[in-house]
């Protein structure tokens, strides 16, 4: 057997083992009814700066937590962890994706119990995290008008399983030559049930609107649990 | 055996395939003299753009070439073309990087005979791309202050192996908090002996200084082939 056949058989083996566990980790969410967010995207994409945002409209209302995933460093957890909500880091050491063993180990000393909103944000990289299922309910992705707009057509496996797309450092726009619609065009054809949110965390355009929808979207959750 | 240790195992096995794949490249490169680069950066770093405008400053005084290594598309590989160097396209098919089975493939139907300089532009990923030697005579990484100076620190592994670093869209670093201090701080405490040039695509700023650095390394190697 070749190596490349070999590597073939073991990454599926590895994809079919992570999604036995994710399956049972999205049992385990819904059963404490967490509504988990999966956020991935590029690196420098400004995911961190978007949580950092996102918690600031939130914390209030939603009872929150936030899982970082960096390859090495703690940096991003420590920006979180002013926010003033809990965060615990996992290190890939060199990985680049999470996986949902990872996760569940993790979740032995993080209690669930009471929280509404877990959000993992994922190891910068627009390619690998995307075959990685984390139990999550959605899948968001943050994409950087600086990174350009061909990006969705060249990494279409990370917007064809998203729930959430987020068009980011929008008050750079002038400045580079992404065309709105241009990526929209191509990430409707990827999946036409993306909802698209635009957003600067600099000038805080377009924060209260993905808050919102996402408020929303973790609401009508809880009632369709409740009911 | 768990999957995970089998996954550790097959991927050693891997790298060492591609490593002594990798070093009957180097041989050939060299006894073609071609002078070969392994570009990489995150997607939408501006690898290509910054491709563009080296071609337009070597294309006169160096025979080169372009391998474009992408996921699906060939967009890079038209950008490429119009500039009327050789280009041939890779696709990897999802694949996270390229591997020196796809570059001793594709060599096969792309003679080196009479190249000077080959630039190999890999697949926008700043984690996977760094495992994989390519037989490549330097690497060249390009990190746009978009992305954010932290990120040499969290990519440890892309930096370290590198010879030259492109700061890349310099043009926009008054609308970020980029530090070149910083990022140049932490690239010269991972690898002390990286040059680093700042650039902008935009303005043209910097891209003599190095395409100039760039010809002088392939005179200097012609000249140690000659002797």
């Amino acid at each position: 057997m070749s190596e490349l056949s070999k590597e073939v058989q073991v990454v599926s083996n590895i994809l079919k083992a992570n999604d036995l566990l994710s399956a049972e980790l999205r049992r385990e969410f819904k059963s404490k009814k967490v509504y988990v967010i999966n956020f991935m995207g590029s690196p420098g994409a400004g995911k961190t700066s978007i949580l950092e945002s996102l918690i600031k409209e939130l914390k209030d209302n939603v009872k929150m937590a936030v899982i970082e995933g960096d390859l090495y460093t703690s940096k991003d957890a420590e920006r979180i962890e002013k926010q003033g909500i809990p965060v615990i880091q996992i290190n890939t050491c060199g990985g680049c994706h999470l996986d949902s063993t990872m996760i569940k180990q993790l979740l032995d000393n993080f209690p669930l119990e009471g929280l509404e909103l877990l959000i993992i944000e994922n190891v910068g990289n627009l390619v690998c995290p995307a075959s990685y299922d984390l139990g999550e309910e959605i899948r968001m992705v943050a994409l950087s008008v600086t990174e350009g707009d061909d990006k969705p057509i060249k990494y279409p496996a990370m917007f064809q399983r998203a729930k959430v797309v987020v068009i980011n450092k929008i008050d750079l726009i002038e400045q580079t030559n992404f065309s709105i619609e241009q990526a929209l065009g191509d990430i409707k054809t990827i999946n036409p049930g993306l909802e698209a949110f635009t957003l600067s965390c600099r000038t805080g355009q377009g924060v209260p609107e993905l808050a919102q929808y996402l408020l929303e979207q973790i609401k009508k959750k809880e009632n369709v649990n409740d009911a």
